[in-house]
């Protein structure tokens, strides 16, 4: 597998011009006061900046066009982070990349206002494009992701869930923004509108694996290599695929209906973990997860070959084989 | 004083297919789900509409363009409501235009979903008037809101603050949202670089003026009527004018430092509401407001005489008036 590094250097410059753009952000001088500086600090860089690469790269597939693609890539990761900020602040979650959380740090009123904050300069550099179809995007997706996330904090701690509605929950909470990721480099590059679906079919793909891979390694990974503490999604009440498929083999002598019915929290999130890892469920959700970076692979075939398009068919190896 | 039915006669059609957006919003089909519908019937509407109004009466006062007025005045008031959504999850308030808060009825965490839900589609609506400056203006103004808010929250239970902090805090959190309700009117009636500055000072003096009147009425207004309990800024911590002139007059022998420092909290706010009441503080604060009201209104005076800048100098005489 290579390294994301490697991956990106297609758009080395480009993404080192995105990241430098968050330095900018927290040292800036407007609103300015140091509190804001001190977590605008806190909060950005860092990461994998999977989704400004994949601005980048999408819209080289076509042509280039800096002065419009770079502000879309950064504004992609700005929206991403602005949505982790308010994710975490409802899960009451403690670490997020290794790090305190801002609501863990400032509490949970500053982190509401920190997220809107980074929802507004977002949305900044989304206009910066000067391109109204792709503001149009931004928008929709803050939508989708926020109703999608309303609509799960409302299935929280709700047994009787299908896999649809799971797909139908990670395409809102994390393929819309990949897609705007992927769609808003080709809209910017100039792509015809069949090239364009092609990109938003890819983001969609790749986002619906990454998230099933994300939700896997909530069962599998390594708290160290995560950032956070294992089997936090059924501790939240959310039933991810490898939960799911538990539920269906296991109907009877289950710990997660005792853990959603608010029982011995800790034991049964501890035995619902190692249930999942001694059966086959891990490899099941992987072979799912193969499925969509396939179709997602797929779609590029009929772009020319390029380095561009080449990175994108790595990023999507990567996902599937990535331990954090 | 002429009720704002009255005033809003010139604009009367087209605010009223402003509310009717609401409804429609409130039913809509799109990210649907049976909760969502509730909240939002429970969110929108209501309300003075005051910031639709004023879009609408100023792109009037230069060329009606109905498709790129409409979406902004509806953004307008959406956008306003949102960040209503979130300060009541951050105050914890029970009450809102005499009716139950997001938070109270749903929690705080599903007010942060909904709250980020409506920045969305006020976002849509001002992309949908298909003028990328108007979107720069729209994610300026919620950057300055939320930068604003979060100063103000650093600064929470601090003794310490000038009249010029208390202006500038309230410049962010109210006026530059009225900035953006006059400012977007204006551009996209296409009026000139000038008429566009003069619909800014409108808007700003108005809004600095809203919000000393708020801040009055938060001391002397009738809890009914407001639809929210007496002396609520001071339990949040918040330094207004009526409190910052008791400080300055009181500086011995005064309920608000003892109250900052988590003493006694109800006594003391009701003693500081009972000493403003007294004094000629109220008077003062009337003053500075009506300061703000003539500026507001004087940089009207060059443009031609029309029903819709009689409205903008009718609303400025409200909003003096009002007791809500």
């Amino acid at each position: 597998m290579l390294k994301l590094s490697e991956i990106y250097k297609p758009v080395k410059g480009d993404l080192k011009a995105v990241t430098e753009q968050f330095e900018l952000l927290a040292e800036g001088k407007r609103e300015s006061f140091p509190e804001l500086h001190q977590m605008l600090k806190h909060t950005l860089g860092g990461g994998k900046v999977i989704r400004p690469a994949l601005t980048l790269l999408c819209c080289r597939c076509f042509r280039y066009e800096p002065a419009r693609v770079l502000p879309m890539a950064t504004a992609s990761e700005l929206l991403h982070i602005a949505t982790l900020v308010h994710d975490d602040a409802i899960d009451k979650a403690d670490t997020r990349r290794g790090k305190p959380t801002v609501n863990s740090l400032w509490g949970t009123d500053k982190a509401i206002l920190l997220g809107d904050y980074l929802f507004a300069r977002a949305g900044e550099f989304a206009a910066a494009t000067e391109n109204i179809r792709v503001v149009k995007l931004f928008s929709r997706t803050l939508q989708i992701i926020s109703s999608g996330e309303l609509s799960q904090s409302f299935d929280a701690f709700s047994y009787d869930q299908t896999f649809d509605q799971y797909k139908d929950r990670i395409a809102a909470k994390t393929a819309a923004l990949i897609v705007m990721a992927t769609e808003s480099g080709a809209i910017l590059g100039g792509a015809s509108a069949e090239e364009i679906q092609v990109m938003n079919d890819y983001g969609y793909n790749l986002g619906v694996a990454f998230q099933i891979v994300d939700d896997i390694l909530d069962f599998v990974g390594d708290e160290k290599e995560m950032g956070k503490p294992v089997g936090s999604d059924l501790a939240q009440g959310t039933l991810t695929l490898p939960a799911l498929l538990l539920i269906g083999r296991r109907p009877q002598d289950n710990p997660i209906p005792r853990l959603f019915a608010g029982e011995d929290k800790e034991k049964n999130v501890e035995l619902a973990v190692e249930m999942v890892r001694r059966s086959s469920i891990i490899d099941d959700c992987y072979r799912t997860a193969r499925e969509y970076i396939d179709k997602a692979c797929s779609r590029l075939e009929n772009l020319p070959q390029s380095p561009f398009r080449q990175s994108l068919l790595a990023v999507a190896a990567y996902i599937i084989k990535r331990k954090n």
